[in-house]
């Protein structure tokens, strides 16, 4: 099977306009197939500032309601989105901006209402890959953004790495769906001060103890879940790291295993 | 050959959600192949006012300074177009969202400054039709927004009504192209005030008389202008009116002809 790549980058790269100009002109030179994944950076709470809208919260965790959802409309798929586009065009990589609507690719309800109504926040339902095949085979390079819909006319924030991962499960029965999640650390680390100290694999196992022994917490709890749901429906390789890992052979990155 | 429909609508549907539900519902059941291409409305203004963002004029002309572009980019390719796919999705419409930087589809250059710099504005250079054919063959429906790019990385304000006739000659060879500009009123009226004085055509020696004699005068020019330059270029038909003659066999409305 040929080998298909989805590769997540995060805020951290999109508020740094000179690290993502650099990180899409080596994307652009990746051979084979791919997909690339943006999540939102910065650039929506500074709108929303902007134009004095405040954040809403509940319990500590954020709450899109329909100003938030058009403001992560705007930024995510507008001008995040199609400013990478045309941006990837200047790399001569043929790409095209999607949301979940477009194509009717990602298909998401809304996250059910139990202590806390999180607004017009998705969880994936169902991948659609015909139309994104079709483009995949004449070489263009879908670009998606972390805004979904619910096939009856309505938008929904969906998390970034949720949908790489959906994506590359999505795949995974025709292509060889290899998952990058790019951040700004190396890996998982063993100690957060050190740099160095990645560690270069984690399976089911070993990934018990270290979240019960708190090396792993807060923010890379979801995002290991991720990969290991991954893993859990036919992914053949799921990493994570810095950029660098899709391109220099020596880059330490962790990889996650069944 | 096959016969495609270019569609353009205004900004006075996209400005009451109530006409643009209505069309997006009537749209979606044109048969054939479509592409819908849609202006910016007052939105985009709308946002700029929230942002504390004036509106840059020159001689009477908008300027596309960079942060007019950003808030058009949101705007149009973000939040207009995304809730528009969202909407024909759910009418059984497999769309996808596009600007000019999407597949490459549509390559402008910054209007080069003479005695006035309009900013970000693009001219239209090339459509390059190949991304969206296949997407057309599979039955998808592209939406385009009002945004083009240089194929250097800018994306770059085009004016609507240009981007449907250069569509419609791009795609002259491979189909039996028609264009439809849709807006508020059945046509080019004889008597702006007498909503039943339609010119039911106009060619180009009748189209002089009617500039001489100040019938077709202002925003029509240009929109007359667009419909002239696709006559001249293979577009087989070209029709101004609301969009009710695209559904109505009898709703008046004027056809353009050489």
């Amino acid at each position: 099977m040929e080998t298909l790549k989805i590769i997540k980058i995060g805020g951290n790269i999109i508020d740094n306009q000179i690290a993502l100009d650099d990180f899409l002109d080596t994307f652009s030179k990746i051979k084979g197939k791919k997909i690339l994944v943006h999540g939102g950076g910065k650039l929506a709470t500074q709108l929303a500032t902007q134009m004095s809208v405040p954040v809403k919260m509940i319990d500590g965790r954020r709450i899109t309601d329909e100003v938030t959802l058009e403001i992560a409309t705007m930024v995510y798929a507008g001008k995040i989105n199609k400013n990478m586009v045309a941006k990837l065009q200047a790399y001569q990589c043929n790409a095209i901006g999607f949301t979940g609507a477009d194509g009717n690719s990602i298909v998401s309800e809304k996250r059910p209402v139990n202590t806390v109504d999180f607004g017009f926040v998705g969880d994936v339902v169902t991948v659609h890959t015909q139309t994104i095949e079709v483009l995949l085979k004449g070489n263009v390079t879908p670009v998606f953004c972390a805004i979904t819909h619910d096939e009856k006319g309505q938008l929904l924030n969906t998390n970034a790495d949720t949908i790489a991962s959906e994506l590359a499960i999505g795949f995974a029965k025709k292509y060889n769906t290899e998952l990058y999640y790019c951040f700004e650390k190396n890996g998982v680390l063993k100690d957060v001060n050190k740099v160095g100290s990645v560690i270069e694999n984690i399976n089911t196992n070993t990934y018990k103890t270290l979240v019960e022994d708190g090396i792993i917490a807060d923010g890379m709890l979801p995002k290991l879940a991720n990969c290991f749901h991954a893993i859990a429906h036919h992914v053949q390789k799921v990493c994570i790291g810095k950029p660098d890992m899709l391109f220099k052979s020596n880059s330490k990155h962790t990889t996650i295993q069944a």
